[in-house]
């Protein structure tokens, strides 16, 4: 069997797993206190040319999401975000189990629009009883989507000017981080990610890492006591250091972006292949995650050897599916998985 | 600088980072479905004799306390800890977050009384208002305890009695199981822990893995949808294979026993040690935690060349301090610090 | 100025007042034991014809949602609710404090489908996903809804058997029930409501009290320790008795129907009067609550002589308003305001 | 049976009732935005001699205690508490189920010392560990305590003090405030309440209203959207006139001072009364409160005659019993109780 079904589904980037074993024995100390976290925190804050960032190593996306959401927003408030987002839909319901309400607004292909976001906030303070009603406190976006969009500079910027209108937080979701910078078209560097938004993350889990993600608060406004708030929800390691080398090895030699540009060629290749073979996209994806269009039959067909996701239903006799590439996807498998389609 | 400063402060035990290695680019599936989690958790079972158990890998022992003790318990319910627990003290109020009060009830040495709970429970209910009270649920107790101590066989089957009888789940934390099990005179085999209790788990970020713990319900009591909980709680890994990978190698040729056994026979070595040296003993731990009465003089000399634990002020001349031996620790550190005490 | 606003403008109904003001010397038991609510709660269940059915008093309407739905729900479990139900719009996320997620699904002039939730249902379990999801555990709805419209007997039934395929409890928001049991072609009794549902409540408040909801749980399914619940959500009253003297009342020579029967009669005059004023409804209610679009420019006249809700925009130049009628609507209140229209 | 069990076994003083009377027909609007809550809160500010002071109105105690605790404090943090104090003993985990920890401080007779709380807090943050710990953030004092004893002005100001030093907020529980204010020996104004703590509340349910109690702020210091916050928690009475019309009448002519007088007067008599019997005071109590010592049979002889509680064991042959008076108490029965001891 192949397997395109995530990003996630081999271990660590080879340059990774090295640094972990050579720094092994080391002594080191705990809860993220250690030489290696810090380390990895210089150099994401120099790679932002951000001095004023302030960097904390959390071991999933769900727990990233919330923690820094319901650390960061008011009691009183909710988060905005589109309806596919995924603290909306594959969370558990992470979210309103830390006590807030997700509050969804139509998307397309995974983006919300920042005048949705604009009309929205506006007609709700001129609802008589908007007390009454969960404030809209954060915008929740991701870098890639779920569908693997992404946003322009452009958008992002809007986006932004919106939140900082109306007085919400915006945090932007990079579990697929890697694979957006380097995605095809993209106009979004990773400094300008640092100043668009007030939190995000650096996708560690499926872009090369065992596991961690790197929260970023960019201007200083991590919440007061982040620490005892990250011990409270469970969300700290004590060996933190596992984090910090790997994000170290990341973070040197350019290799997040390596592993970002290795995925997206394989996936242009994917893509350009299925579309060869006269397979529809469901979505124009620029990134590592491609949405095709299989009929039922050659749905129940490619099971027996493609390991994949199946996305949603696209209509009575078609299905929609989706591969991921990722660091460690290889050509030999590109090459089965086109003799298949 | 040598360091005693705890049982985690080295990486992953060779044999469980080889694993580690050798399976890293296999191609598994996500969230703990993978092989390696099914046969560490067959293991476990194994190495338990308990067939009805079942088995679940989570990052860390907070988050382990938290997502247990708040699925387990009825909303209404709290959970009764020793005072010194772990839960009640060093959690930043995990337990609390989550909706539960932690019932504070006496303990010596880290160890409470069957009598203790008993007594509690049975006064509970005589009261009239007992009904505007938090209802106790649970019972919450650690092996080894956070002063190193161990219940014996009695004193567990004693706890077991009286949970039983007034209709409480008890739940062992076993953060430091390996080094509890071979702890001296211990007569607790990890098959017996899986018929005194409802619920414990096998420690593996402080006992050989770079990060995890195993939860065992011990007869198919594990609550319903707990993969969903688990996601909720922002506690499921998407690698879960890191977990799984790391706990078949605890669970093969008894590396878990081997582990426990070298941690041990170094804290032996420096139980008798500082005896030897003329001081004194705050506690008589028979597992890996070894606490010992410093004067403040002697303290500030020994920071400066030692790391270790401050645990607690013991008079105004004298604090006590704590040394933790692993799987990780040097002869050569032992003979140094023989040197300097 | 006139109010129709809502049906909580004035305080409680004569009759209910009286027996107050008779009771109020009476050395009582507190926290709801005493022998009014006793007799409240035997009146209730003989009403229903159901002596299965459990009977608590709860000072609100959201409260009474938050206590229902979170001690209810299984932790890993959300509820459903029309996308315009109270708990998904005007409770300040409530449901979501108590850490729950609301399901909206769509829904016409405030109702939902069984259809609509089947399919949701159905959908859900087929996802691969699914155990990352929140899953259904409660269907909510309002009767009358927030738009005063009324389910059928038929469409109840319907509802219910979809809930009892699928595992759901069905929980039924009565905050306006005196009016929807007398609202025009209404074919659903007060037993019948007790058979269609698991949970319902008898709204007081809204229906002649000065405050209290009669929470009904149809066949002995209180949650286990209830009352701790209720204190726990600081939603018990140590007056309880100011509840279950209301509630005597209320059910002592058919008082409910009565004040639901005058409201729905003075609805009725409105209605007609506002359609042979040319104006037209937004939706066709039966109840007390009366939809009405006005222009913007009547609109601010209005507003300087009557009190009344803005509901929504209806379009540029049109705006959706509401009256309520209720027990202590005034003849003369109705033929200011038709003159004014 | 005469009945001494509490201070809220009758309904409201005759003199609030008159004004629910008086008042019911009014058409006012909701939400404790009617012109009764804003003249109460005027009336209570003019009291206070506070025009910083912010008031809020709240049907019963422990969801005061709730809606103010988790509202103020931040999300790492936890509340200190005498450990006799009702939030820690007698709210069934109210507190704990809003997410926060009660720190239990040792008490004596109900009351804490500014010392305990000093030291504790200087101790705490001397801990290396107490990142990982429940970061103290408020301290929860209640006058009269649950043992009836007060504080001295003093006693407060130097706990006022403490809390400052440390940064903490202070909140007095008042349930019973009327009763404290004209306790025996009081030198505590409640205009020295208002400048010696950031939050208090004004008892209502316990002093002469049917329900309700005044939560004041005392320096423009209610958390940012309380009345989202309140309908959140679902603490808002859609009929918040009920709680205005009877603080209304509580501070018009004195009356919350007459109620106050009356009660002590009845508890001073009781006091003397059982001492002259030959009983023994467990406390020495200066309020409405009296706790007794009397022999498990005299206590079976009560139990048939009188309705009062038993509070504790005093040892195998006695037992603490707690007789309550209040605005409601009559001659004839202390004459009873008299007669009977």
């Amino acid at each position: 069997m192949i397997n395109f079904a995530s990003d996630y589904i081999a271990g660590a980037h080879p340059e990774v797993l090295k640094r972990l074993v050579e720094t092994n024995l080391e002594n080191l100390t705990g809860y993220g206190t250690d030489e290696y976290c810090k380390e990895a925190s210089e150099k994401i804050k120099d790679t932002l040319k951000n001095p004023d960032a302030e960097v904390f190593f959390v071991a999933g996306g769900t727990q990233t999401n919330q923690l820094v959401i319901s650390t960061m927003l008011d009691n009183f408030a909710g988060v905005i975000s589109p309806a596919t987002g995924h603290i909306n839909v594959h969370e558990a319901g992470a979210i309103e189990y830390s006590g807030h309400k997700v509050l969804a607004l139509p998307s397309e292909n995974g983006k919300i629009k920042a005048e949705t976001i604009d009309s929205y906030v506006t007609e709700f303070f001129k609802d008589d009883s908007f007390e009454h009603m969960v404030i809209p406190g954060m915008v929740y976006i991701s870098f890639p989507t779920e569908y693997g969009t992404l946003y322009s500079k452009k958008e992002l910027s809007d986006i932004y000017s919106v939140c900082q209108k109306h007085g919400l937080t915006l945090f932007i979701d990079g579990a697929r981080l890697a694979y957006g910078l380097e995605g095809e078209g993209n106009d979004v560097s990773i400094e300008d990610l640092s100043k668009l938004c007030d939190i995000f993350y650096i996708g560690g889990t499926k872009c090369g890492t065992l596991l961690g993600e790197a929260v970023v608060f960019t201007h200083k406004n991590a919440p007061k006591r982040f620490v005892t708030l990250t011990k409270q929800h469970g969300a700290m390691l004590a060996k933190g250091r596992v984090m910090g080398v790997q994000f170290d090895a990341l973070f040197t030699d350019n290799l997040y972006s390596k592993i970002g540009k290795f995925a997206i060629d394989k996936a242009k290749y994917l893509k350009e292949m299925v579309q060869r073979k006269g397979y529809k996209l469901f979505v124009n994806s620029p990134t590592n995650q491609q949405f095709i269009i299989v009929s039922n039959k050659k749905l129940k067909e490619l099971e027996k050897e493609v390991i994949f996701s199946v996305w949603e239903k696209y209509d009575d006799n078609n299905t929609v599916i989706r591969f991921a590439t990722s660091w460690s996807t290889t050509d030999e498998d590109l090459k089965t998985l086109e003799s298949l389609l």
